[in-house]
């Protein structure tokens, strides 16, 4: 393997420690953070609007959106247009928890900036940006083909 | 939040994707390849070392360990040594499964650095590896805090 994607993978499993950590006093875990931002910046997403924008399976965001829903974060109303789709919205707790979640990211991204020059980081963020959009288009290919052959 | 995390998380999680889809052949979800990858380089390795070593909490770690062992990819056994810790082996479809695993870690890292130059995967890959040992750090740092107050 490229030691690029392994190290990513590591980078992406200690984030999660740190904001496992950060986050225990509001009551969020660690991979919740993506969806408290989505959802209060979207209040009544649909659940499979959120999937395609977070990048997870919609399995795996019914899993996150039920405990999330049972710790108080969300609610989740039918669409009265396609009763098979569910709305997501943002309860006052989740509105809460939202700036202190902005401000855990930010202390991490802080971390891990510190160190490298303004022009290192710069080079880095764009050549991140160009990786990601390689891998969001293999996820939005296999969704728009599967749309095809629905 | 800094892009390149928000980035770096968006290109972990459709790694997951890309993995899930081409590791369901072998029985193996899209976040159980370091796993067959470590047990398999390290058998008889226990449940707290391979914590240390994915950088996954041990709680994680101990869930993950249940379902490949009901899906017949490691055994556990007790430690003679210390009966506390769970000792972890890859069994035969385990080893046959990790070229397999390899196969796609390699595919997925050729198509992201597809149309890049090599010298822009060698930077890439330089500044990754200094960002992944300040994220390792933290993690580090965290056990060894909470192990002096042990």
């Amino acid at each position: 393997m490229s030691t690029f994607m392994k190290n990513l993978n590591v980078t992406a499993r200690c984030a999660n420690q740190f904001r496992a950590d950060k986050l225990a006093e509001v009551g969020l875990s660690g991979c919740q953070h993506s969806y408290i931002i989505n959802i209060c910046n979207n209040p009544g997403i649909s659940q499979d609007a959120l999937s395609k924008k977070l990048y997870i399976n919609k399995s795996n965001v019914a899993r996150q959106l039920s405990i999330l829903e049972e710790n108080g974060f969300i609610e989740r109303k039918q669409s009265t247009e396609d009763k098979r789709n569910m709305l997501v919205f943002p309860t006052e707790k989740a509105k809460q928890a939202l700036p202190v979640v902005i401000k855990v990211l930010r202390e991490w991204s802080s971390y891990l900036s510190e160190g490298f020059t303004e022009e290192e980081i710069r080079k880095f963020t764009e050549m991140m940006d160009k990786i990601s959009e390689k891998a969001q288009a293999y996820v939005t290919g296999k969704e728009s083909s599967h749309e095809d052959s629905v």
